[in-house]
């Protein structure tokens, strides 16, 4: 019989490089990790495929999703809706998967009252200055732009303590390292072996009833 | 400044390999892991040091740190006190130190009421015929003892679930990869990060009350 997989849900500061772990755990360990895919209502860029990059829906279609309880998590983000479909999340559960899902701090908190037993993991840069940097160092954001995810980052350091573990991502490859050793320590939860725990029950009844 | 050590317990069935782990981590990672040494009544053996294996104390003196509530745990074996001094492990605690202590099930709940952070493992074979064989095999007690300890197995297994994490040891270098796996994952819990999560928050404000 295989062991269900694990949900694991990775949430951070915007800069703290949590799509970088993400990138990094699925190319080392191609086996070992699937990443979950989401459904969005906004259009297809060049390149991307129905399926592989998103699942792409209508409007009407995603609205559906959420009538139905069909979305571990949602969100609207520009006018288009973000989530992450149940059903897939479940199949690649029940296949024994280790499922890792990359979500903002809400999103992450609402996969945790469906999940319980989800592992929620928060990344952080070292300080706040080292995640400023970084932020200018990608010449992607305006300095008010810079300022807006920095005063969002404090906003979400509010609810850090929500979630299991903490990653402070100083160096990439150590970042990486410390994720898979807390998903495979978290395999060992006596919360994740009741099977085992009521295993050793039973047989050990027998020895004291003296059937064997 | 250097970070608190972690209190690990080991508890597990007679005959499950707990010591044999607990030798293997200190041997392997002696710079990482540190053994508490537990006080006792018991008259000391030919070879035996004051504060090596044990600290050895007259019943007076036994009774007086229990008074002084300066024990974790205590018990008495075979007309013998036995128990965990507080001082000692808190010494090594404050140097930084993972202390490891190997417990029955009773003491290590004592313990856990006292340090709420500590992280309590329960080792046990892969079944109860594997666990029998292993006492049977050890060539140390007569069938009835035998019996009787599966019988106490039986009533320690209801405790299990009180654990943090359950090892089941196959292979003895698994198990023991298993514990140091866990205790280095236990360091990325939120719980124990509270100082870096009110270090992001001070510096993060900075930034929104615009001081930055």
């Amino acid at each position: 019989m295989k062991s269900k997989g694990l949900v694991t849900v990775l949430s951070g500061f915007s800069g703290a490089g949590k799509g970088t772990i993400m990138k990094h755990l699925l190319e080392e360990y191609p086996d070992t990790y699937f990443l979950s895919i989401s459904a969005t209502t906004r259009t297809p860029r060049p390149g991307e495929q129905n399926g592989r990059e998103y699942f792409f829906m209508s409007e009407a279609d995603f609205e559906n999703m959420i009538e139905n309880n069909d979305l571990l998590e949602y969100a609207k983000f520009n006018g288009n809706y973000y989530g992450t479909p149940k059903d897939y999340v479940e199949e690649m559960l029940d296949e024994g998967k280790n499922v890792l899902l990359e979500i903002e701090v809400q999103g992450a908190l609402q996969v945790k009252k469906i999940y319980p037993e989800a592992l929620l993991l928060f990344v952080t840069p070292p300080s706040a200055e080292e995640l400023k940097n970084r932020l200018v160092g990608r010449q992607t954001d305006d300095p008010d732009v810079i300022l807006s995810r920095l005063s969002i980052a404090y906003d979400e350091s509010h609810l850090m303590d929500k979630y299991d573990y903490l990653i402070v991502n100083s160096e990439i490859e150590d970042a990486v390292e410390e994720v898979h050793t807390i998903i495979n320590a978290e395999r060992y939860r006596t919360a994740r072996r009741t099977e085992m725990i009521e295993k050793m029950q039973n047989e050990l009844l027998q020895y004291k009833k003296g059937d064997k």
